[in-house]
């Protein structure tokens, strides 16, 4: 039998080539998507009834599903855990930057993702975090990780020189650029150390003071 | 005298355009740009000889001009500067979700957008800050409020009812619902305090701990 000139289509494929169009194009159109895939678009909507919003979760499914945490180790207190899921989090969108803005702009449905989520509220309840101030902690992890996401894909000078003399922002620039290693990495992680001391403070009844003179 | 039917092309009207592409449709394309401008890609390129990045550029600089702080109020301390600081940047980007990940594609180089972030690395630099934890500071605070930013713009249930019984996101996020005022603006206030805090501790010289068991 002959083999068929272009792979049956499925929803694995869609999602794989609607991630691929948003990295190339920066945002995702299904009429281009089906033209990607040489069907119709009516074709497309047969496998995906949802349209866009569907392909956008099936797009948070392929990066989520397998990178973000779906269990706590054995001992692992709050502040471990909640680091390592920031720190996947931010890994799994990391190199797909354009996809961020499409991530937040609907309702996380996918139950993969959404799994996940449930394991952090279920770590920081259990850790004496109220309703409310839970869900504060994790939509302030959720912005800082994808804020995170977009810088690690940042050019490595992100603010060109002033041109000021004497301008502190480019001698920082130049201090930072001889250290070693990631520096997008390493402000991340310091980060995200302020914000779990932060958040320990509110779950412990004592908020950080607002914003005063020092 | 007849009126020209086309308005005179001026790098003020291709750069709102541009954003308004960007608004609606996720993405910036100079061709589709030149077509919704009514001129050809070689006028376009005429008045923006620096192509796609300089229009990003300006994008920047439509959002952040006259918006981003470029002067200190008498007597405020560093952390009251760098919190209107970043609540103003917030809101200059809170509308424009997409064109987020263009900004942090590209080193900035608008002289406006510039000297705001140089006059956030002078009042950290009298703080205390030294040149390299004033640049993660400075970076720290540029992920937390871009990712705020698209926050901003998320749909009012960012989490799906979970399904699961008890599951305790799905109560976090009805009880949240209840509360009156802006989800997003609140969880912002609260994280940006609790970086607040942390970065301090990076100033004093007593960064927060490492993630450890709790």
């Amino acid at each position: 039998m002959a083999r068929p000139i272009t792979p049956l289509l499925s929803r694995e494929r869609i999602f794989a080539a609607a991630l691929a169009q948003v990295d190339a194009t920066g945002t995702l159109a299904l009429p281009r998507l089906a033209r990607d895939l040489g069907v119709s678009t009516s074709s497309l909507y047969h496998h995906v009834k949802g349209g866009r919003e569907e392909v956008v979760e099936g797009i948070r499914g392929l990066l989520t599903e397998g990178s973000m945490p779906t269990s706590r180790h054995e001992g692992e207190g709050w502040r471990e855990f909640t680091h390592r899921w920031a720190v996947q989090y931010r890994a799994a969108f990391a190199a797909h930057p354009a996809a961020v803005p499409l991530m937040t702009a609907q309702t996380v449905t996918h139950p993969a993702t959404l799994a996940s989520y449930e394991l952090l509220a279920e770590v920081l309840h259990e850790a004496g975090f109220g309703d409310e101030e839970l869900l504060h902690a994790v939509t302030v992890l959720d912005c800082f990780v994808l804020g995170s996401a977009l810088d690690a894909g940042a050019p490595v000078d992100v603010w060109a020189d002033t041109g000021l003399p004497g301008s502190r922002l480019s001698r920082a620039v130049r201090a930072t650029r001889l250290q070693p290693g990631d520096r997008s990495l390493r402000s991340f992680q310091l980060g995200l150390r302020s914000l779990l001391a932060g958040l320990d403070e509110l779950r412990t009844g004592h908020p950080p003071a607002a914003a005063g003179r020092s």
